[in-house]
């Protein structure tokens, strides 16, 4: 399935070093390793499009999207994929968006900034770019902090879903309904937590899945840097690991190479 | 044909009265009106686009679009298509973009305003979104200063296109190469000047020809509204002709339905 990637090159000043242009560098990297296995699609708010522009390759579409912070595996679509839709007459599979609520992590009290009002329509945007159908979701609920396997299991954690700055007013019970009705995943899943509360953002486990590759951070140390492309490849036999040099300047803001990404299945033609 | 409209809900407040907010509804009753017919996509800026969503029907894709002013046609690619594209192994018609220089009618000197960055990323910006291929072109044209039948004629106006301001450097045997190397027309058409220098803002001929329609601008004079009605559906007689009240809103910025709008070829499925 050909999917695609959608991440920013982003501003926040107290989030970035030397106003991000190292981070930029980076993303750029990772965008263009991306774009040799399937198409890519980036997001750059107004300001920064020339300059996105002129460090992205040909091949990658630039659109613009204002944005607060740039962590689209947090704040895109979550997209889900009903394979069967044979009755409708056509072959092709039916794709939809569902589009969480966001807080930027933890509201006013909690939250990393105080306004968010952008990220909150970023899924919604490209939703409406893409023609793809829009599920809205009032649960508050980060794209990262889920994991499904496409065979009814959903890894999440308490800590994101259940804490209270995030839906105080649903139990655990009533999110799971929620999960359950738009992921189509089971409840009676074994529910395997991650630690809680980290983002994983320095973890080599914070790799992008590209259609026959990995996108993998390496972190600058030789023999862990091999170590991990040894222990990915074993993982993933059929795909090639491709290294992302640098990926420390991603880090910093607190996220790294699967944070910034998502993938977006593809609307096969007849 | 299916074809695509763009247009955006401005900002400028030098050319709009009241905070265009007169001016927005117009342009959501014109969207409204053309979405009956075809497919619709609006562009509002970053700061627009609640607003704007919230006055848009729901089958109006609504994208963030950045812009100086608001007309569409005179800074969107103008679209070619090549029909016969059998060779190719594909029934597809092939669809490209010309993303023509742009400089506010004037440039620096004669220009309605002294920054046009935004609107020279317009026609770009629109052809990554559709993901269909852009011919750059640097002759300095207005998509308003031309009109093609799609037999190979070209009208045009030598007040906009040999303007000192426009393009100093190129004599009419140069432009009309480009012309005619770009839109496929022929250098021996004879060339109808309309009137010089004026957009015809207020005249009914700025209307928009949808797909089985005409959007009609309406400026509250009964009589001589309901004869453009009657002009028109004489013109147009397998077009349904869609009266559009309060007009005179885009009026005062200085043009109407035909300058905000840009119509765009469908790319037909197998």
């Amino acid at each position: 399935m050909t999917i695609k990637l959608h991440f920013e090159l982003q501003e926040r000043p107290d989030n970035w070093r030397n106003n991000a242009v190292h981070a930029q560098s980076v993303y750029a990297r990772i965008a263009s390793a991306i774009s040799k296995f399937e198409p890519v699609t980036v997001c750059a708010s107004a300001a920064q499009w020339p300059n996105a522009r002129s460090q992205l390759p040909k091949n990658i579409r630039l659109i613009e999207m204002s944005m607060n912070d740039s962590w689209f595996r947090d704040t895109g679509p979550t997209f889900v994929v009903r394979k069967n839709a044979s009755n409708s007459g056509t072959s092709k599979p039916k794709v939809a968006g569902i589009d969480w609520n966001f807080n930027s992590w933890g509201g006013i009290d909690d939250g990393c900034y105080q306004d968010w009002s952008l990220d909150c329509l970023v899924a919604r945007k490209i939703l409406e770019i893409e023609r793809i159908p829009r599920f809205p979701q009032s649960i508050v609920l980060e794209g990262g902090s889920i994991h499904v396997d496409g065979e009814g299991t959903c890894l999440t954690t308490e800590e994101c879903l259940l804490n209270k700055n995030r839906n105080p007013h649903l139990n655990k019970g009533q999110i799971e309904n929620e999960l359950n009705a738009y992921l189509g995943v089971r409840k009676d899943g074994e529910a395997k937590l991650r630690l809680p509360g980290t983002r994983l953002a320095a973890s080599y486990v914070n790799f992008y899945i590209a259609n026959e590759a990995i996108i993998l951070p390496q972190f600058g140390d030789q023999k862990w840097d091999d170590e991990a492309v040894r222990v990915v490849s074993l993982a993933f036999p059929n795909h090639e690991v491709v290294r992302i040099e640098g990926a420390r300047e991603i880090v910093l803001a607190g996220g790294n190479i699967h944070c910034i990404t998502q993938q977006q299945p593809a609307i096969l033609e007849c």
